[in-house]
This record gives C-alpha cells, sequence and structure tokens, in this order.
C-alpha cells in the first residue's frame, strides 16, 4: 500500500527527521517538501544530512502545494497548523506535528498559547490507554510533545494501574538543544550551550504542562496534578525524564514493577529494563524506542521513573510515523525498525 | 600570614582543583604532592593543566609526607581519609575534601557506606546557619559533598524561615562527569558520555542522600526528607540542581523571594539572580559562585529553587579553601575572587 | 537470498555498527553473536542501542561459535583475526573489519604492527580503482581503516587523473573518539576528552600511515609519501579529513573540480558538494556517505580536499556491509540506504 | 602603579575574557564597560559568568565613554577600530583586539579585508623575535589574531633557526567555536555544532593567512608561504594546530628538538613538553600558556608541529594583557599568573 505524503516545515529539525524516517519507509513517497524561509533552495544546502533527498528543491507552505498528497505532515510553528490543516480535504491523512491540535480543553490552550484554540484531534501515542483504537482509521492526528510523550510513558502505567496519588508528581526533564529548535537565538549558541546545563520554563510556565496534565489525568480517572521543570543540556538530541509521585497506600515495589512491566510487556517500543540497569539517552538516538527504569524509594515514599527517548524520533517524528501507521492500516512499526545510534 | 599546605589525592579531579586554587592564594605556599599510583611522576604529566607546578614530582601519601605542614587536604577516597587523619598531630589543620568526617549519625554512616564511621568534623558549607562560628579557628574540617553543597544552598533559606513543608521534598541534580572521578570505566568513556544523559542512584541509594537530609533538618528544625536522584550530564564540570518542596500554609511568593533575598543579601559567593534570569552551570565554571533561581508554582503548591555550582570549585575545593581561609582568620574570599571561564 | 552472518568482537564499537546495520539489512539473518570478557551476558546489558538484538546472549568467539555461517564478520583487535580466519572454511565470506590483511607489504605491516604478516586480501574501499571487480564474489575481504577511508576518498581521484605530485601531501585529521575503542584508558574519558583536542601519533608513527601510502601509490602508478597526523575531537563519532597535496605543473582550478566531480559522478556514498558548501561530520553520522568539497589554493599551489565521514559506518561497518554486498552479488546499497542522523 | 582601563565590545567573547583577566589583575581598575546593542544592561545579564561586575551598567561605546582612562582596550568588529583609535588621545594606551593593526602591508589588508588600510601596530606577541623591545613603552598594540598567535608559536623557532624551507608549509587548525563569536548563526546552533567538524574559509581564504605569513616571514628573513585550514571543532574555547614544514638540507631531530628548546627555555607562558606527551586544548582552558610538541618524521622530511592554547587567552585577552603589562613596565606575567581550569 504504497502512498505518498508531503512534508511542511522540513528544513527544522523536527520536519528533518520526519523526512529522514519517511526516506527509510518502504511505503512512503515524498511529494512536496515545504517550508518558508527556505523555499526554493535545495534541501541539501539546508538539511545536508538527507543525502537520498540532497536534489529536492524546497517548495513554499501553501494549501496548493500541500494538496493532492494520501498525508501531509506539518511541522510548523504553534498556531500555524491550524489555518493550514483548515482548508486541506478531508479525506487527507494530516498529521501535525506542532501543538495546535492537542490539547482539549480550549481554556488550557488558551492560558499557555494565548491564541484561539484550533480543536482537539485524536492524539498520536499509542502506547496510552485505548489510544490504537482511537487512531485506526484517523484522518486528522495529534503528535505529542516530546516532554509529554516521555512523562507520559514514565507514568501512564501507575495511574492506570491506580498505584499512584495525584498530587506531588514532579517531574524533571534535561533536553537536548533540537528542542528549542533552529531558529538563531544568542543562548542557543554552541559555545553557551556546550558545558553548560540550564533551566527554563519554571514554576508551571512551560507550555507542556498542560499536555501532561490532561494525559495523566486520563489515565488516573481523576486531576492529577504535576509540577514540572525542563532544562536544557548540552547534547544535539535526547530527553531524560525523571519522574516521581507518591504511591498509593500499601503499594508496595513489587506491584510497582509488576504493573510496569505489564503495560509494556507487548510494547515495541517501549522497554522497561532489567533490574540494575539506567536508561541512558545515547542508547535511542534516531530509534523510536523508549527505555525505563524504576525504583521504589520506601524512605520518601515515592517511586522514580527515569525514561529516555530521543525527542525527535519517539519524541515528534517517529511517534509521528508510528501514528500515522496505525491510521493508513500498516503495520504500527513499519519503517520504524531502527537501532540507536551509539556510540 | 604566609601558610603551607599538603595536598594528598594531588591527581584525582578534587586534588587537582585545590591545587589550582592554592597556586593562586597569595598566603599559600604548596608543600608536599601527594597521591598512590602516580607517586614518583612529574606532576605535569597526570595534570598537565597545572602549569605552576608542572615540575612537582608527585610524592606517595604518607603520613610522614604529610606531617610538618601547617594545612593538609585530604582527597582521598571514602573511609581512606580517616587513618591518614587520626596519625596527623592535633594542631594542623586538616581539611577532608571526602566523606569520611560528613555524617553526624553513625547508623546513616554504616548503612550508606557501610564501614566504621570515622566521626563528624566541623562541616564546610559557610553559608548554612551558624557555620562561620563553627569553622572559624577550627582544626578540623569535612568539605561537603558536591550534591549536598548545591542542594542545600538551594533550600536552606526557606527551612531556616520555616516556609517549607518538610516531606516530599523532591530534589534532581545534573552533574558532569568530573564528579564520578578519573578512574577510567567504560560508561565514562567520552564515547559513552558525550550526547547522552543517564540517571544513577535512583531511590534513594545515593550517599549523599543522608548529608543532603541533615542539613535539612538542621536548618528546618525537624526532620526532612528527600527523593534524591542524581543524572550524569555530557559536560566534564557543573552541578545544575532542581530542588522542589511543598510551601506551608499561606506562604506565598513575595514572602519565599524575600527570604531568599535577605538570606544570601550578604554572601560573597551565593547570588539569587534577578527575576527572570536563570542559573547555567556554564556561568559559575572555575569560579567559587553559586547562581539560583526561584519559583513559586501556586498550581503545584510548590516552590522550585534550581541552584548551578561548579561542582570541582563550589562544590569541593573552592569550599574547602573558603573553609581553610575561615579556619585560619584570613579573609574568607582571600584566592577565590575569580570569575566563571566562560564560554 | 537470504544469507546467515556471524559477528565476532560484537561489543566493541565496530561490532556494534556491524549489529546495528545487519539487522536492518533486509535479507541478513544474524546469527551467532560473540566477544570475549562479555561473553555470557545479554547483549542488551553491553550495547543498548540494539534494542531489536537486546535478549541476544553474547557467545564467547570461538571457531566452532563462528563456523556454520554464510558470512562471518570479524571485528578484533589486529593480530587476533588472522588465526581465527585460518580455521574458518574456505567458503565462508570472511570480512575482516580489523587491520590483520589490509597491507600488501609484509615489511610494512611488521614495521608499523610488530608481528608476522597475515596476508593481504582484496581490500574493501569499493570507490578505488577496478576494487568492484576484486570484490565481487571475493571470499575475503579486508575493510579499509576509517582514516585511510576518509584519505584516500579524499585524493584518489587527483592522484588517478595525474593531477597531483607525489610527495609532500600532508594529511591532517580529525576523529571522534569511539575511533580509540571501549576499553577504558584515563586519556578517554568523558571528563579529559570534552572541550579538548588532542594529537597523537604524529610524525609518521601512526599505523594508517603505510595503508593510506598503499592506496594512494596505487593510484598514482608511483610511490607517494605523506605526513598524516591524526587528532581526538571531542565528539563520539566522525572523521574530517584536511588533505592536501601539491598541484602537478599546469594543473588549474577547473581541472582539478572536473577530475573529482567525474570521478564520483556515479558513486552512491561519495559526493562532491556543490561549490561554497562545505562537509561536516554532523551530516553524515550514522549513514554511510561521504562528504567532500575542495580549494585550490593558487597562491600556495595546492588542492585543500575536506573529506567528511562516520569513522563507525563509511569508515569501519558500512564499508564492510556495502562490500559484503558485492561480494554476494546483492545491490550494492541494500540495506544501507540510511540518511544521516542529524543534528 | 594602579592604572584605569576601559572596555570596550565588553559583551562579546573576546571583550568578556579580558574583563575576566582584568577582575584578577592586581593593578587595574575598570573602568567604562561599554558596547552598543547591549547598552544600558547589566552587565550580569549579558555575561553572567563575571560575578564580580555584574551590577555594572554597560555604557554605549563612543569617544567620550572610552576618554579618561589610562588604558582602552578595543574589542570590536574588524573595521571598528581604526576609526575609534584615532579619535582618541596619543598618551592612552590602545590595544587593539581587533583585526584594523595587525597587517603591515596595506595591499594585504585591502584583499583580505575589502576596506582601507587603519595602519599597523607594534604586534602584541611578545614571544616573537624582537618583539619586547617593541611592546615595551608603546602606546598603540595589536593584539595578533588566534589562530597567528598559535602558529606564529608553532613554528618560529624553526624559521628563527634556519631549519625550515619557506615554502610547503601547511597548517590545519581546530578552533572551538567561540573563535566565531556570539553573532547567533544557525552554523553555530549547539545542536548543529555538537558532535560535528567542519572546515571553513579553506583554499587561502581565511583572513589570518596573510597575518601569518608577515609573522613567519618576519622570523625567517625570506618570505614564507602556507596553506591554511581552519576548522570548527565542537568545544567552546581552545585552538589546536597542526603546523608542518618540510626540514631544511641536513637538518636531523636533534637539531629541531635543541632550536625549540632553546627558543622557549625562559618563556613563562610557552612550554615545549617532555618528548612523548602530547599538547591538549583542554589543559589551557582559562589560562595564558601554550603547550607545544614536535616531531620530525624522516619520511616525509618533514617537521609537525602541534599546540595549543585557549583562543580567548593566550589567543586574545591573555596576550592582550601580556602586551600591555610590557607596555605599562609592569611584571609580564602580572595577573596572568593562571593554571588551565580541567577537565
Amino acid at each position: 500500500m504504497s502512498f505518498s505524503v508531503a512534508v511542511s516545515g522540513a528544513t527544522g529539525y523536527a520536519g528533518g527527521e520526519v523526512l529522514r524516517l519517511l526516506a527509510g519507509h518502504p511505503e512512503a513517497r515524498i511529494g512536496a517538501v515545504t517550508a518558508h524561509s527556505s523555499a526554493g533552495v535545495r534541501l541539501g544546502a539546508v538539511a545536508p544530512h538527507l543525502h537520498g533527498l540532497a536534489d529536492r528543491i524546497v517548495e513554499e507552505t501553501t494549501v496548493e502545494n500541500l494538496t493532492g498528497h494520501d498525508v501531509v505532515v506539518l511541522a510548523l510553528p504553534h498556531g500555524a497548523s491550524g489555518p493550514v490543516a483548515a482548508q486541506l480535504p478531508a479525506e487527507t491523512l494530516i498529521i501535525d506535528a506542532g501543538a495546535d491540535h492537542r490539547l482539549i480543553d480550549p481554556a488550557a490552550w488558551e492560558q499557555f498559547y494565548g491564541s484561539e484554540h484550533a480543536g482537539s484531534w485524536p492524539y498520536g501515542l499509542p502506547e496510552l490507554p485505548g489510544a490504537r483504537d482511537r487512531l485506526r482509521g484517523a484522518k486528522r492526528i495529534a503528535v505529542p510533545g516530546c516532554y509529554p510523550t516521555s512523562s507520559l510513558l514514565a507514568l501512564t502505567p501507575g495511574f492506570d494501574a491506580g498505584l499512584l496519588e495525584p498530587d506531588d508528581v514532579v517531574i524533571v526533564a534535561a533536553s537536548g538543544t533540537s528542542g528549542a529548535g533552529k531558529s538563531p537565538k544568542p543562548h542557543l549558541l554552541g559555545a553557551e550551550v556546550m558545558g553548560s546545563m540550564s533551566p527554563y520554563g519554571v514554576g508551571g510556565g512551560h507550555r507542556h504542562t498542560p499536555e501532561i496534565e490532561q494525559g495523566l489525568t486520563a489515565a488516573a480517572g481523576t486531576p492529577v496534578q504535576i509540577s514540572f521543570t525542563p532544562t536544557l543540556a548540552p547534547m544535539p538530541r535526547g530527553i531524560l525524564t525523571t519522574a516521581t509521585a507518591r504511591l498509593a497506600d500499601g503499594v508496595d515495589a513489587a506491584a510497582v514493577r509488576d504493573a510496569w512491566d505489564a503495560y509494556y510487556a507487548d510494547e515495541p517500543f517501549v522497554h522497561l529494563l532489567p533490574e540494575g540497569q539506567w536508561p541512558t539517552t545515547g542508547s535511542v538516538i534516531g530509534s523510536n524506542h523508549a527505555v525505563l527504569q524504576l525504583a521504589v524509594d520506601p524512605h520518601a515514599g515515592r517511586v522514580v521513573v527515569c525514561c529516555a527517548i530521543d525527542n525527535l524520533t519517539k519524541g515528534t517524528a517517529g511517534g509521528a510515523i508510528q501514528s500515522m501507521n496505525l491510521a493508513l492500516g500498516l503495520p504500527e512499526t513499519l519503517g520504524l525498525d531502527l537501532q540507536g545510534v551509539a556510540p
């Protein structure tokens, strides 16, 4: 079942990763490759790692250029994908790698993004409870943010099993700097970034906070509140999320391990590591895999779960392809059976 | 007031940093420079950054070689400094940069280190309540661990002012790999470390946990329990600590800011940054400074405090020199008026 | 045409990369995975990026364990592959990713490696003149060293076309630290490597010197002598080679560009970039591609050619698979149509 | 002998390093701190590593603001320091850390910089033959470029002693990205830089080429021509220069070693390392030291000299202070007795 796909925002980091994965997808035919400021240039000049697509000319991101494909991937700044999507045909599968269609609650959208809500689409994290049913045959998919992907993978099994208290969840995550995008800003310069770590969006202000709470609340069946602190780490890719929640009364370490073990037993891309082995972001770079480990701290009455993903792959483009496969009725792992690139 | 000082463990990262700072200290005369496996070699061959000391020959770490100095710095593996210290004269100022004399509670020592407790010395973090009084004139000083330094600097003002709940404190910290020492191990290889983050000692098992709790408990006047997760970041130096605690009833953001502001107002090395500016480890590398920022998250009912230090300077060797200055009756900042080396 | 393949030295960096590529090769069935000190452990414990092979148990590297496969890849320390290869059946395709069978001249081997010469096999760099003919149907292949791969790709077109003087060739190359292997040594620690560059093997002593000269001499048809300096760069992967040679009398910039253009016009993996675009190692990581750019410096009478490869892919494992495909009569690019993983 | 000093371009990397060193200089009183786009902001907001100067307000770079100091350091883009310098009093010591006054030959300036030549000042590399005499008491000093500093330190002893052929000098250098400045550009983003090396200015086009040739020609007493290739390495600071020249007839390894040994025997900041020890940029970060090693390659008839410096310290700001000390009649090493910050 071959299909055509257009990629907008193709010269950004997310769009480039979508193209990298599509170039290796056995059923995908890459159609229009669009961007804004780079329109008219060879793709090889702005994304030199895409050797197989180097001679493609980047087109302008317009509805016309995107129309006529089976699938359209939107990798645009937040606020930009809503209007474009509204003009594309209903039968086109649209995958929004941006934020516009992730949040269900319009008030949360307006509070954190300050613009009108574009609406809510099926959420492209197949490992969430019931998600695959919503994604199969879908024509519209909202790809999760990278921090929400790792945070939800870390804690969902515990909330789904009723083992965790819904308040006092604390998440601290470290991301590679590709997560901050390709627009040059002084604090993202190599000389500033290398050898340095820094927090940002502290105190609940990061836009991924309501998205994480939305997912955990659905899993828990009761409102979950989190304290979320993202930090920038001196690496190009990868997210290491450390998530901790208080255990419900009477929950012990064995019950915790069993719950996560069972939840991910059949997942192709999410792995609870053997006891004693801790996740490293280095082991998932370039792959769609997520690796987890957890420990119960009886002293603090908490479980600590660490989850490592590649922010651009499982955290964005890989999750998009995985959801696309489901929507198209293809094997979920098609084109994604990639090992990590390490060291 | 010139004084002589011997440095043991001089070829390790902590010992090397002590020597770097002593080489710039206007009153210090560096005497014996000792180590174990490197004894007999030129210091320049194993610590080539110490240009001013390159031709020194490393001596064996023995009581004989260390005796006869006004000050002895012990930068030895835990368990090793206790026996050496016990054989040095009472009038020698001994600065233990290792763990042996940090914990007050012998049971905590035995639980986390698995050996006999060597005893407890005045704790070399001058910014703690009452610490300067204990350090002035002291003959024995226990230098804090690097994670405890940043964690205690982050949270002490709040506990000291009674603004924080003593349970549900969560600390997640990212350290440069020099914190793991200079013994070659596969997971510390450059190829493994670069581009990768990983947690370790999760679930309460890290040896710095009881040390952090000891300090916070003293500040709070009531037992404080923490969940502490250290992670390894792809950088040589620096610690970024994210510490969060629940606010006591009725505490608001202004009260929090005022408390930290007041606590550090006169400190030469610890700085609450202006609002809107976040700490970066890059800004403190090579210096004895700690930079902090905080945010109250009303949604989560928590304060989040981020603190950046250089693990080898303020986190080890700089803290050692600062405490040494106090013990010797010298100006506290002598030899430490260093800016960060950035970018 | 499905085939079985065994990989020895599987827990090293080269062996791990061979496995990563084989896991994505549509015709390869991975058989024995062997090593020495890691024999008996889960592969996932020592090579956690190979998610698809995590539950394989590493076997001891013995002739017995390697026998019975269509292909055997030897990724062993130099001196080790000769004896193993000698005991394997003649009909097995053996790919030696180590040094043992690269050099034609026994005296050069003995001078640089200090042991008995194991013999010379067809050299697995298909882009060299006549190489594909020697590789098709071969049963023994010597995979080039990583520095020779990039150096030969840089300069072969010029020597092949008779445009370059054979003396006064100067090559300076920077390699990621995976090139130095996975054995933990102090100077390879992350804390030592990050933020630092250093040369090694200066003055002609590096073992890749005779290998580079062997290839350039063959292309030139006259003895070529090089000055080769390798350096270690703070990155896990990648080699950037800067190679410069004096132009023969009367050779101008256009002739130079035409020669390289023509030489690589039909190559699937080697690309002379458009003028004005310079190679970055970041654009080839994880891929089998090599990117080149050159400039004629009329002032110095030299051409400067820069070539970027991934030392573990095109420089080792990718070159091995490419040559294996030729030997097995498969399409040369099978399993290697990978884009770079960037950023 | 206390003196006042103004620093323009204070928020760039070079200006920031000048301030870092001046803050530790026992005789310097830092006066105006000026910049252009950052005028009016707290210095701590744009250079947070300068803890001791954090509350200084950056002033606009004007002749008025710079006037009235004993010393003025100009750390401005090329072309900008000439006009400013022309308006400052003759008795003010002006240290130009930019390019404007480095080249003696107006034609070379115009060819490489494309603007009118501002004139030539005494060149601030005290280790060159006769340089100290020119710098003592000088009122105008041109600070060398970072690549020329390391290249000239590498090769001057050999040309000064007549041991090297003046043609076929090849220099390949790797620089940390602070050398490319603080203006945000896409290719300097952390995500692009980390894990990647790339060349630039290949083929003789880099502006430091005529400056290196100018210095080597002066040492040799005959025109020296070089092939110079700079590369960008994934590190914030540091330059590793690999310079190679053909030996004059009859010159052997002992003569070479003796020449470099003798030349640097009494230098406080330049060190030929003991045989067998190779320079690392990591060992000089933050210090004014340069470390060298060399090897004679009899096979290629060349000497290869590797030199490591910190591009911002010895390569810019440290060299500026060293020359300033000479000009002011102060001890040359005053304020510069710094060890490297490693690891």
